[in-house]
């Protein structure tokens, strides 16, 4: 059974708040608690950098987290690669390094910080890294942010 | 006044450990609960990239939490590095890119996932990252874990 | 005496206009021609990366090409960047690498391609890059673009 | 209609050739002003950067502006590396990065500065870089430079 | 008839043992002389970074160099990707990047100097990078080195 | 007493002389055997990658092994550059990331492989890297090669 606790935690930040939602156990909480926030929760398992850009693209798009204008686009696109650096740590690659991930992702628009009235987007991913064998892997994170 | 809330989460992998506590609001709830786990925690503002580093490592020998042969200063060295990368997110520089942070970090030591009999050690970092002028920054974050 | 040309040239989009404005002999022309974009230009000498991106958002602030708003300050910061890679390519380091540069630059702000109501910074840079010694140099550009 | 002006630039220094064959209405303006520097300009549309090296290679080796020899070769291969460097900005990769590029490329060769009797190449890409979704794109740029 | 010389080296490093096992004429005599070290040789030709990762992991297993836990293949991922930062250069792409790939690797295991009671893993490779047409290449070498 | 044992070797290749001069415990007797190579050698201890290369730079023209053209200079600069990406391994960095070098290094100039008639420059390194603390280090090594 796994070990489950309660944590107290602020939910006012863009970047705290899309960290929490793929930590936690039921990110519908932070979601509930990150008022003026909209969330967005994916996952993707793959060893295909690009698969992991596609499936935050359709579902910021299937949500519709982000408008039809390209600067919306661009500013999602940067926070996913930004938030790959730090879930690759050296080179944007995984199959073609013989690596694979088992990945949450949250996408989250609003204020950088609460009652900041700017709007940013923030792509954050958690998971796991490793070989292409079961167990052969560590946890990963990442964390990008764009202005909108 | 921060706006508040309560997750559960889970605390039985040590990267995960290593998050929660650099955002949790109180980290000893994180550490009471993450059994099996040490946990160091510190902060450090600077532009300078090895002054992070060298935070990390005097936290990590202060308090025991890597032992005095190589190998472990060598499992924290490139964990942290590692952090660093989600951090800066493609140059691993701070203050020679004009910017500057301001970060928590937590170092932990323990098993990969929990029953896990191996030990591994994580660093997490979180903060905010931007132009050295206040008020111009946005959060980061970033994990680091490696075999010792 | 210099060889000099005359040019046809389109300057509709953001980025040409921008690299068009480092290279021309008089970048007046190339200002007077882009309707619909405001233009800053400016030069720097020296080792350090950081007084690169300096000069540039010194020079962004005092033409206010950027607003107050750190969302825009975020748009130049990343373009500028961007910018340098280019330059640069592989590592954003001069001194620390024993190269100097002594570069041009234009700040652009308007549509991405004329007609378009969105709005865009683009950050070029063209000059030399070489070792400290004089005549140790050859040419080197870079541009950035991003959404405002 | 295009917005078309007539600017003003010099051809004596082979990095401002390159660019200026890419960037011109028509590269023939530029290769007639430019005495003293061969040029060959050819285009590529791909997700895959190994096309966009193939392509350089291809149009070098059609127009004899590399030699048979290896260190021709070599000096080609750097110089079209380091013009993607300023292109990808980060990562030299497009489609495994989901991103789709559109370049037209110039090969030069000739002295570095014109008068100058040293022999050099560059290679300056110019073009659009974006999602592959027609008008999802904005430009990107690029200049290597290689003694041979 | 290739020229071949006699030397004097050390052997009493475990870099050093992994390097000149890529590097002599019979890695046997290195082999021989590295008491304390276990060697596994190996080579493979490829565009495919992977597929170098992947006969270093091969060879490891086969070999029993490491041990079947997890951190045992960590430790080999990382040295493996250490070495391969020295024969590309820049970006860890080979195919991607129109080039290719013929190398000799050497794993060893044993103390990081001889003397020493720790336990390492090295990986050197050696060998030639080029374009994918005979004779135009040239030599490329990388080391990598973590703690087990 | 250091364990010193005789190996046969090839010196018809330019990386591999550069390398084996590194490495060998009498350089002297790489020199002699590599006919048709000249060879400069060197070392160096610093936190600061600028210095590695200056004093790369100094020993080249100290020895005239590259002549007083800029050409020439180029080539040795992006030669040692390469070699510093084998010895840094991510980022080219030392002091900013908290790390020392102490390097032995090799210049080695003449055809590509024994027989060639073309004309190459190869930067070996080799040497170790670690915390600015005794006995915290492990080995590492580099090889840049350019056409001059």
């Amino acid at each position: 059974m796994p070990r489950v606790t309660e944590l107290r935690v602020r939910t006012d930040a863009i970047g705290r708040v899309a960290l929490l939602a793929v930590l936690a156990e039921d990110p519908r909480a932070v979601i509930a608690s990150a008022t003026g926030y909209r969330v967005v929760l994916g996952q993707v398992g793959t060893m295909d950098v690009q698969k992991i850009i596609a499936a935050i693209e359709t579902a910021a798009r299937r949500e519709q987290i982000i408008g039809p204008e390209y600067s919306e686009e661009h500013a999602l696109y940067h926070a996913a690669v930004e938030a790959l650096y730090g879930v690759t740590r050296g080179q944007i690659a995984l199959g073609t390094m013989l690596r694979t991930v088992g990945l949450r992702f949250a996408l989250v628009r609003g204020p950088r910080f609460s009652g900041d009235e700017t709007n940013w987007i923030a792509v954050a991913v958690y998971g796991t890294i490793g070989q292409p064998v079961k167990g052969m892997e560590h946890e990963a994170a990442g964390l990008g942010i764009f202005h909108v």
